[in-house]
């Protein structure tokens, strides 16, 4: 960790190049943490005497209001030049998220060429692959040598991010395919770019939802992902450092919608307490008007209930074991489902395998729950319910929980449904029903 | 998606060239997952007919024991070339995954050198940072001229599988720093390699927990961690595909514990039905009979319960709306101290939230219960009860799974105990001694 007192003592020396000598010797994630704790005026100052390089890299770990204040305050030759060496998408996300009249003064300190390409990506909507590119790669044309290539890399080279690959385009811009800088290394000077190309490229069109993005890239194993247009024109590049925070964000969202909310939009202390509010009440609602059916059910066995008191010692204990089951069941599947594992078209192995795992469950617990009937000191005939009970309502939350994600997905329905709160609830209405017939037919009520 | 038939006709007419033509449109991993669908027969002729780097390619993609089936099968040569040119990770695991004596087999067609790396990339537990790493990687000395590293990445380059950095080593193999392929295109050739690596590097030991490797690459927007020994020396380097997998497995597996089971080793279809029954059970049985509890606080009820069965009709409302208030929250907070939104030393600012969050969710819902009181037609006393408990147990479901997850995080308890139906059985039994606590004031009894 950085010493935020070192930090604050040798700014306030105003000694340029211990500073720098300092911040040599960190990360810019971590450098970025610093800079937030401290106060504005240094901010400035630290961002201000920072080769522009390394501001840039700092500054693209701010939030995009602080990116915003400090580009805003710091002299205008400096904010030109640090906002050329930040990456494209983050310059993109910064502008969409701050004033129009803001973004236009900022885009005004960008060459011309760049400004319009910024322009593009901040057409795509989040969310999208097209916004996560970045226009800070190299590209070359089909047509050239390997020698003008690496003349091109050495002139351009120094401001791009991606660093790895050339991404090759025809007269029309249109992508042909992509050559490692190692391939370019391995080739002779006078080999084409066209002769050494690798032509099964994987590019995503600029639309596509930023997580299919993501599965691709994971899928194939690639380290960078070319985005193009309708016409196959390339716009920009996704790298994989923004699509391994997308693979966060999904699965993030995923353990949210599971546990029974619509995901937040942003980190735990960044959502206020009426966003979390907003984002529980409404799955709270729903699941709680649909458990008033459990009144209902009981109501209707008033009479078996008053005759057998002992029967509702076992409702929550035996509905409860219900819920837990379908909880991991739904848990496992609706992974399986996210990641591919399992689809639609799997369902009479999913319920196999479900139902069998329920059946042995439900036997493990059927036999503890007979025994802890005898020993709650229930007649007998009553532990021989709660344990045949404890078993059905195993196997029919089982079959339950199997069931409803796979047909759920099949309709492309938000996920977010089929949570573990959500089986729970099922379970415990029709559960009840469960155990009241089963008590009648073995009590002969 | 590759059609398996028009794979096997091509195999079938035995024309080398049209299968290779055939086969060079389409991915590794899907021409594995054809591959995978041959008969034992056809996968060696295909295997055995393309170029070694390409079947290599297919090869990484397939389960160890298929691996190293095809491996022994194919001819020696051909096994040796593929071998060589498969990913040293992989064929470590492949390794550790079949019989000692096959593995010494194997090994032996390959030249001294790659063996020894290769034996000390095998010596790495699982799930440690040395098990995942490659030896693929291009190192170059410090005292080295662009140059020279040049040639030797001309020699040695189209082995690699890292070819985007170049790992600078000191004269007793300690790493020095890193330099990217672009910096040494940019460079002139005289500049010795020691004066443009970049030594803030990070790189971390063999022995570190691979989900803490995949924490420091996302954190740091990394593409390959270099890993090292107690004195310093580069082992391998770790590439960001197989972290990315890694962070897929580490949300598989905090998604399969918050839904109250261990977490299943392998893929879904690859689980044996006793493995999910192994891992589900244990947490079912001890939740089972830590919610035998409500049986015996029902039980304490009795004369209450007998005397107003109404009150029997909400058990399940109320306990259930606690139970999915506590799993909200506990989704959310177990995933923000997994991702290190959350710390321990934030406790207070949490439990202000979502305490404060459980007092407007919970008046929310008490109204709502109040109503549905009023409608069930039961006395409006009761009502009252059953709005006035509704308030009390969200609130102490949010407050309990506020408080639990950071104090478990803190003690460095496995996070699996809290899941969401752990958190709904601790509330289920508390929730009733609040209820009927509330119910014996209210009404008096």
């Amino acid at each position: 960790m950085i010493s935020i007192d070192e930090m604050k003592q040798l700014l306030a020396q105003s000694d340029p190049a211990s500073v720098i000598a300092f911040v040599e010797s960190f990360q810019p994630f971590d450098l970025a943490n610093c800079v937030e704790k401290l106060d504005p005026a240094e901010q400035l100052q630290l961002l201000g005497l920072l080769p522009p390089d390394i501001s840039a890299e700092i500054v693209e770990y701010l939030e995009p209001v602080l990116q915003y204040r400090i580009l805003n305050q710091l002299e205008e030759k400096q904010t030109s030049l640090v906002l050329n060496e930040m990456s494209s998408d983050v310059v993109a996300d910064m502008m969409l998220a701050i004033h129009r009249n803001q973004a236009e003064k900022l885009l005004a300190l960008l060459p011309e060429d760049y400004r319009r390409k910024l322009q593009t990506l901040m057409t795509f909507p989040e969310h999208t692959a097209g916004s996560l590119a970045t226009i800070d790669y190299i590209a070359a044309r089909s047509m050239w040598t390997i020698e003008r290539t690496l003349q091109h890399i050495r002139k351009i080279g120094h401001e791009a991010e991606i660093t790895s690959y050339v991404y090759v385009t025809g007269n029309k811009g249109e992508l042909v395919g992509v050559v490692s800088l190692k391939n370019i290394i391995l080739a002779e000077p006078k080999t084409l770019l066209s002769d050494i190309v690798s032509g099964d490229v994987i590019s995503v069109p600029a639309s596509m939802e930023q997580e299919e993005a993501a599965e691709l890239l994971s899928r194939y194993d690639l380290v960078a992902l070319p985005v193009i247009d309708a016409k196959n024109r390339l716009i920009g590049v996704i790298t994989v450092d923004d699509l391994i925070d997308v693979i966060h964000e999904e699965a993030t969202e995923d353990i949210q919608k599971l546990g029974g909310s619509q995901p937040l939009t942003g980190t735990y202390f960044k959502s206020s307490v009426f966003h979390f509010y907003r984002k529980r009440i409404i799955w709270l609602l729903i699941l709680f008007v649909a458990e008033t059916y459990t009144g209902t059910v009981l109501r209707h066995y008033e009479d078996t209930l008053s005759e057998v008191i002992a029967l509702s010692f076992f409702i929550p204990l035996l509905i409860g074991t219900g819920g837990n089951t379908g909880t991991q069941t739904v848990s496992t599947l609706v992974r399986a489902l996210a990641v591919g594992e399992v689809q639609f078209r799997d369902i009479f192995r999913v319920i196999r395998k479900e139902v069998t795992t329920g059946l042995m469950t439900g036997a493990t617990i059927s036999l503890i729950a007979y025994i802890r009937a005898l020993i709650l000191g229930v007649e007998s005939n009553i532990g021989l319910v709660v344990g045949v009970t404890a078993l059905a309502i195993v196997i029919w939350a089982s079959f339950v929980a199997a069931v409803l994600p796979l047909i759920l997905h099949k309709l492309k329905a938000d996920p977010a449904v089929i949570s573990g709160p959500f089986i729970t609830t099922l379970v415990d209405g029709t559960g009840l029903i469960i155990y009241f017939t089963i008590a009648k037919i073995l009590l002969g009520l």
